[in-house]
């Protein structure tokens, strides 16, 4: 397996420029659908490379093409660049230079490494079948989020299956997560205003009390997972915001209430917004107060192909890389991803890298303080590259 | 004012029969149209006496007419004689002799005094103006109770005004209450029946919980007189009976609930009902049950007429009878009363009478200890006696 | 009455002047506490009549303090001038000239026709007996509101009784209300923070969601007025306020909700204080939250005091005022007042003057369209007019 | 693997005897903990066969020891022979004679599968390595169940592993079911009484209503599901029972309530136990009613051992029965199993045969309309008893 020692050992020498473009991408982050700096910093990075640069969807996406010039499978490796809307509360070296924007999720590493994992696929492209296509996503964060739009401007045309890494600071660095089928949540969001009649306190009988009705609205939502759902099914339902501010000795006329809903079957998301808006009619009944709903359903049920997912993990065991301490499943996962719309569309496998500190330290996503092992960025290479030539060679 | 003393001689001179006959009526008491015996007992009493006996309505209930032979108003004098349906927890040589029914409330004495009353307005009546009818009324605790049949078969046609007494456990003897305008509330009853879909507990998804429906329809219920009521305005809405009895491990088919509600105005009866409405509705679209409502609006609000009120606390202030200590306006009153029936018809007055025990002791009525004060009876037809002299003699 | 007929007369005459003050107030209202310019223009009025302005409390009160030279009876005469933080959604030519700040609530009307009497009452001091003190509070809106600190400063220290009036835009000009006993609601104001802990919307079981516990809290609420209060009681609970503004995605840490409390008996409101203080705890108990509360117990009920109210009312029916077409028992009002403050420390009366426009046109008080018939202006400085000679000459 | 093939032309030779067994014990039905008769029944049947019968536990538990004479492992078999509480709603010649009881569960056709195998094993045990133990156990439809007793008595001193095996009528008739590890849920069982006060409807401030304390407590438990765990494990909680049987116009001093928790984890389970005391402290709390709670842990989560599960599945789908279309895994299962307790000693498989009846109709466990294809009673004993052979012969 001449190519795949080859292209390790390559990875390796590069480690530090994984590094140092993850860097740079992290001291400039830019929010989902605003990655303008990002996606040109990028494609800069390709400009004398050999290879095809072309723009898929509304936003900044686009994709770099590395045809091997021989027939053979055509593989999609998908990296979103989107950074979040938080303030950074690291101390480093290249922590954000952008107030209020930082990478909090790791999409500067995604990026960064296959960026590098490309650059030496490319030259090596003559010896190699089929091909590859490297997807550059924008917006992961934000419904509808990045993947849609390029889907729908045909960015899977030629590309048989999409495989995507990402990075975990809840799993130990050096440990490779996957899981079979349903592998993250599907998201639901919504909005609903209830209005009722406001009026003084001292007065309820005029008014319409609608904090009332959004209180007793949220508690029976409860009833959703606990009576609704198969004990052995998946299902969450959260309201996030209550929006019922106003005084002492004023009746709220409305309130405005929004909610996420998480599932992992989308037979379950349709029941699921069923019960909530019979729900949310039986508060107008109850209550006599209108209500006005706006559901948004989201991200999809992440599933992982069986047949794709296995030849990843059985492709990653065989490598026996030296960085890699274990290749495991780690069941399905809580956040929703928009991944999830490739898989929906092609046999595609979403795995997951683990990216924790040295020190074992807590540094969820989402989180100011989230922070990165970068010796995750050579494994995740590496990860990808081999499966990558295992893909392509061995089909 | 001579037939006045002459009447007041005569009561006090009849102290011991009230008694004895409140006592026969109290061994033997009838639950509410049930009171067969006891309406033969009562005419008996009447048999020799020169007055006139007919029946009125479905049940055992009949009036005795006085006629003055004289022009003048016309007053109903009203008892109600039904018993309730609970064990007798006293010890008492005159205990009621029938199992599980008991004088509870104090319709035997209200009975008793009147009747005695009513033998000696008749030895005067030629010397009175106008009529006296004397109204027996039996089943006043069940609904629809007694008085509406009477009056449906027009046992008002020759009288312009009724007078009541309900004898009360909770004042002192020797006090005698009353109250202008709204002093009874009025009361509706409801059962509802929940049906959602029975299964086993392990799968609730199959099944359709009645419990749960039921159980946020009881605090959905709290809102009605928490919100919908003006704070100035009285209501309550009472779940008195919940039957969800099941067993561990079954999710329960349905869930039947009994309630209660009171008011002191008609208009609040109506948004009450229309709330509860609503908020079955509310129920039936927000868990899937459907709901079965059998309403019943009964006893009316018992409103005193304030002229009659008026000439009737005159009439008691005036004749300083010594037994009575005070003549006092006592608020309104909780409970209902289906007296509001012919107060709905004719200007009206019911009024309560002290039967406190001298101990001071808690005797509430309804309860398996209920005890009243003998010497309410002599106070209570002195009372009556008053007001009917007051009444036809200076019209 | 000549000493009435001439007052009478002065004030008809002065008509014109108590609109034009009135409306100079309206277009310069300040909030409460903020009252500065206010009492600055008030006083300037008095500079140079025969009186005695003393100022009292922590803010911008003061009296007018008119000594008749002759012993008798010492009157209080109470008018607010405080505005409110609402912005005006009228169309006149002396609109308010202060953004988002309105005299919304009737108090310029209250100042202007008490400035104008005062100085009639000055012109006529030495035919009087007694004293009459003047006060002008400043910032009845907002609690602790600004008769208490008047008071702790002494402001009743020679005063025997207090009378004030209240504008009324829900009764027709023309109209005097009255009431006797407790006339207007006493009140409390709370803030409870409910915390829990943060998270992502996926995985609720790491967090504790403290819009559900807030949610659970309104819901048992509810049962206090359902189910504690007699329902011949008067007793309001209302959450004004829900503050859990937050994201689709992320579980609420904590809320923050306002409360308001209006009760007619001092009793009720410990009554539902200790009721509040229960659920908390419950709510505390039942979902692992820690519960921050803030409860303050303001205004009383305002107790008109039934001699003086009564004295108030003969009088006013007595004087048989052109203007005035009906003296009626309004019954007791919703709202709260701190002149509940001076009805707790001397025998005091309030009552209210009818100020609708002609057109019968709904302006709620505390509304930005609130309007207010500037014939009530005469009425009530003839009504104060009348109640002050009466109560110094016959006393 | 002429032992094997030996074995299963005998079980087809008996089919008739496991059909006419199973209906005997079908038209004989006895409750759990009462099976006094079953048990003589059976035992009679091992009368003269070479085999060592003995009790076990507090109940008609009994053993039959099959001993080889060779060394080798040692399996234990386990049926369980208890009727429910249910009378029959079947038109059958077998139908129960016994009014109110029935085998509504299938342990009529798990006997008399395993008697009919049990007699054909102990006439080849000279042919066989090591030992099996047949477990007829009673009482396992009622906690504490019948496992419980036999294994504080030792039944499992001298076995290895155990087997057992369910029929299925919602899985077609020649499938066998299994799942890996968590396969049948854990279960609790609570009792939980509010005391208020009781009163009359009118008053509700002199009572405190438990049956608005019992219907909050309902809404709040609401909250462990939706909101206490993991989305991706398993809980439910079920009020089976909500006794607050009363009359429309008293307010009930209490209510019992009757609950059912099922998870699969017992991690879960003392999540779960922990929310409801803290709710129910909640309760108390919140409304001033006191809770008596009477808190069942009884049957664990049956865990199926992988290693086990693997060899007993192996062999199955070697054997290639011709009555089996398929072996695959059902997934796990709602209910409940007091196998579960052999599973907690020593590693156990427990397994389906679906029992589905020819015409696809519903006929539900626990049904009064329950009904078994006999079909699957072959099916049970050739699965069994391959399952046996395999273990034995092949460890």
């Amino acid at each position: 397996m001449d190519l795949q020692n080859e292209l390790m050992h390559h990875l390796e020498d590069s480690e530090d420029e994984m590094i140092e473009i993850r860097r740079y991408l992290h001291a400039h982050p830019e929010i989902s659908f605003k990655e303008k700096q990002t996606a040109a910093y990028i494609k800069k990075f390709y400009r004398d490379l050999d290879c095809q640069i072309t723009d898929y969807g509304d936003g900044y996406g686009f994709v770099v093409d590395i045809d091997s010039g021989h027939s053979g499978p055509k593989l999609g490796l998908r990296a979103d660049f989107d950074a979040l809307a938080i303030q950074e509360d690291n101390d480093l070296s290249f922590k954000s230079q952008v107030p209020g924007v930082m990478h909090a999720c790791g999409h500067d590493g995604h990026t960064a490494y296959l960026m590098v994992l490309a650059k030496h696929l490319i030259a090596l492209k003559d010896r190699l079948k089929g091909s590859i296509r490297i997807i550059h996503q924008p917006a992961e964060e934000v419904s509808p989020g990045g993947a849609q739009s390029m889907i729908a401007d045909d960015v899977l045309k030629n590309v048989d299956n999409v495989v995507g890494i990402h990075v975990m600071s809840s799993m130990e660095t050096g440990m490779i997560g996957y899981h079979f089928g349903e592998t993250q949540t599907g998201r639901s969001n919504f909005t609903v205003k209830f209005t009722g009649k406001g009026g003084h306190a001292s007065m309820p009988h005029l008014s319409n009390d609608a904090i009332v009705a959004g209180s007793y609205f949220v508690t029976a939502l409860q009833t959703i997972v606990a009576r609704r759902i198969n004990p052995f099914d998946t299902a969450s339902v959260t309201i996030g915001s209550f929006d019922g501010v106003g005084s002492y000795n004023a009746i709220k006329e409305s309130v405005t209430l929004k909610g996420d809903v998480r599932v992992m079957k989308e037979s379950t998301r349709k029941l699921v917004r069923k019960q909530i808006e019979q729900i949310i009619h039986g508060v107008e009944s109850m209550f006599g107060v209108t209500a006005e709903l706006d559901y948004d359903d989201n991200y999809p049920v992440l599933v992982n192909d069986p047949k794709l997912t296995d030849q990843v993990v059985t492709s990653l065991k065989a490598a026996n890389l030296p960085e890699v301490t274990e290749v495991s499943d780690c069941g399905p996962q809580d956040p929703s991803e928009d991944f999830a719309y490739f898989a929906q569309k092609v046999p595609s496998c979403f795995f997951y890298v683990g990216c924790m500190t040295d020190d074992h330290a807590n540094h969820p996503h989402h989180s100011p303080d989230f922070m990165m092992n970068e010796k995750c960025l050579l494994i995740a290479a590496k990860a990808a590259g081999t499966v990558t030539l295992n893909y392509l060679m061995h089909a």
